[in-house]
């Protein structure tokens, strides 16, 4: 029996050593593990993006998955790790706010602080708990240690700093939140925001001097390099340039304010 | 029993997190999947390179693996999804020449277009058809669906536009076609192609001002920072400078011409 | 039986096809392998760097996995490829230095160059020989193959060209040997070396026109911005910049002196 799925989600950068040690540990404990990489792509300390790679990502995997997650600018200071249950899976992460899109969506039903050293690696750096406290931790977990063994219950994972489109009937206004391989600007504005501003094709949106004129489906329904908006994969609004990168040659960073509006016919 | 390898190859770029998401939802389906990612460093919707990516590794795998490829600049409107048999092995991909380099070596035993919805994820997006379409597909696959369940027989896939080297029986012209992540400079000349024109080391190669008398056998042969051509691993013929990078220090590109010529003596 | 891990480390570049390539020749031959990325962002030919990265993530694998490194700017010329069994793992690599760290740690018990062509692929490529001499030769190993039938006995490895650390009993001399991706600078002075200086808090550490004032434990100890200096993951001195990228901002590369001298206190 191969055990639950465990991932790795890290600010390591793509082909980290790092990530390497992570996997020995995990598999020295657990040779039967199944790891799969999510992302180690995440920016460096941004909290705020792996929040996003895991609420991307971990929906996907089947319910029993142990997905660890390190982005974690406070190592070996009083921040805590934290273990917790949301929606049927299994993750273990710093509380610093990187579990705050999952918990946003379901809110966990169980929460432990890692407190017991015997699920750890028997020596703990200060600069590396990835390694000596959450691989271990995750593969007791795969062998089946229940989970309130590792610590203490907690009541509530630190919140993430997240923030939210606004609307007041006639616009919705948000910002760029995050930013693909491709280049397309993924807003924080959601497909129910969007709803009651009336049909995707009467929308004006309007970013950095761009203004575009109603949503599309598809990046291949307009002509190249047209600029256009369309609800993303995750039902969020995006705006793309058609067969091009609109990050780079629109100059757009993360933060962008975006807003959306009807159009004058409503 | 493990089942088929299914591989991946995309253009979301090293750790993009829609390769993750398409992890999920194989996995998901099939839990004893194994898959493996062939590259996801193709550059955006660079349909070419893909198809090189997909010749240069999938003849290395066992013979039934199903090879799942996503470059797709076209998702979401009218282009197909297929299915091909090509050489005992499987392939899931968009049909806008992906596949046209495998097809190029073996005609496809068999072609089906992906049209039976219950193969899909029941919600299909107009974005990611990767994720929505043929991930599920090639967890099916490997569970054992028969590929002519998966839609409508198709005569024939969508060529590549693929530059052939030419030949006058004196000089063949190619092309850089390809760079690898040394800045070795790859043509789309094969090692038969020049055997007409006499022995490795008797050929002379012009590219960009740069000529190169005789093919060497590797890079080592030649002094530090020296030019050399040779037949690269996958028997085309390649430009590399010992020690450093062609690319980078000669400033040359994919497209590049690069002729080949008898000397004299001949 | 799923047999021993093996491990892959390369300088091919993350999202490289030739790492695919050498996954399809293992699992042709082996399809129960189970192969885990190390890394593939080794600066091109940098045997130094694989060398680390090596001696960083193998000692976390359980002991009988098969480690394959090809960081090998000889490749095709007179240099050997080898076998070596270190502290219970078993090495395949290029006889240039590579496993001059992992060797500097533990002898190796056993050292046997590649030359018994039974266990290569039919055709041997100039250029490719992690594809075509190594990746099979570990599937081998890893269906049971006796290391000894591999090839002759060999003595010794090529050693590494390293820079020891100096001490004088006052101070101790070192370098920038590796930069993560964080852009941590970590020297080659490992923890040992400095415990005659004095407690860690008494030290000062100078690179490069910096000087810093005593160890800290980690990161999050300093305000943000700050330079610090500690000891890192794998007991080597490192210095860092709070919530930053010290390498970016301080201007300073790999072979960069740094100097740690006990206070006047002492």
């Amino acid at each position: 029996m191969a055990g639950p799925f465990i991932t790795l989600t890290t600010d390591f950068g793509e082909g980290s050593p790092y990530v390497a040690e992570m996997k020995g540990v995990i598999l020295s404990l657990q040779p039967e593990a199944r790891i799969i990489d999510l992302t180690h792509a995440v920016p460096p300390q941004d909290i705020r993006q792996g929040a996003l790679a895991l609420e991307q990502t971990t929906l996907h995997f089947p319910p029993d998955s142990i997905h660890v997650a390190v982005v974690d600018p406070g190592v070996g200071t009083a921040r805590k790790i934290v273990y917790a249950a949301i929606d049927g899976r299994h993750y273990v992460a710093p509380d610093n706010g990187l579990l705050g899109l999952v918990a946003r969506r379901h809110a966990p039903s169980q929460i432990v602080t890692l407190t017991d050293r015997r699920y750890w690696r028997p020596v703990v750096s200060h600069t590396f708990h990835g390694r000596d406290i959450m691989a271990p931790v995750a593969a007791h977990l795969s062998l089946g240690v229940s989970p309130g063994l590792l610590g203490e219950p907690c009541a509530q994972l630190v919140p993430l700093a997240w923030p939210e489109a606004l609307t007041d009937g006639k616009q919705v206004t948000g910002e760029v939140c995050t930013i693909d391989t491709f280049g397309n600007l993924i807003t924080n504005i959601e497909r129910e925001r969007l709803r009651s501003l009336g049909p995707p094709e009467t929308l004006r949106v309007a970013c950095r001097g761009q203004t575009i004129c109603g949503l599309c489906r598809t990046y291949g329904e307009a002509a190249a390099e047209q600029v256009v908006a369309l609800m993303g994969s995750h039902d969020r609004l995006e705006i793309a340039m058609v067969g091009g990168n609109a990050q780079k040659i629109l100059g757009i960073g993360v933060g962008e304010p975006v807003t959306v509006s009807a159009t004058a016919s409503g």
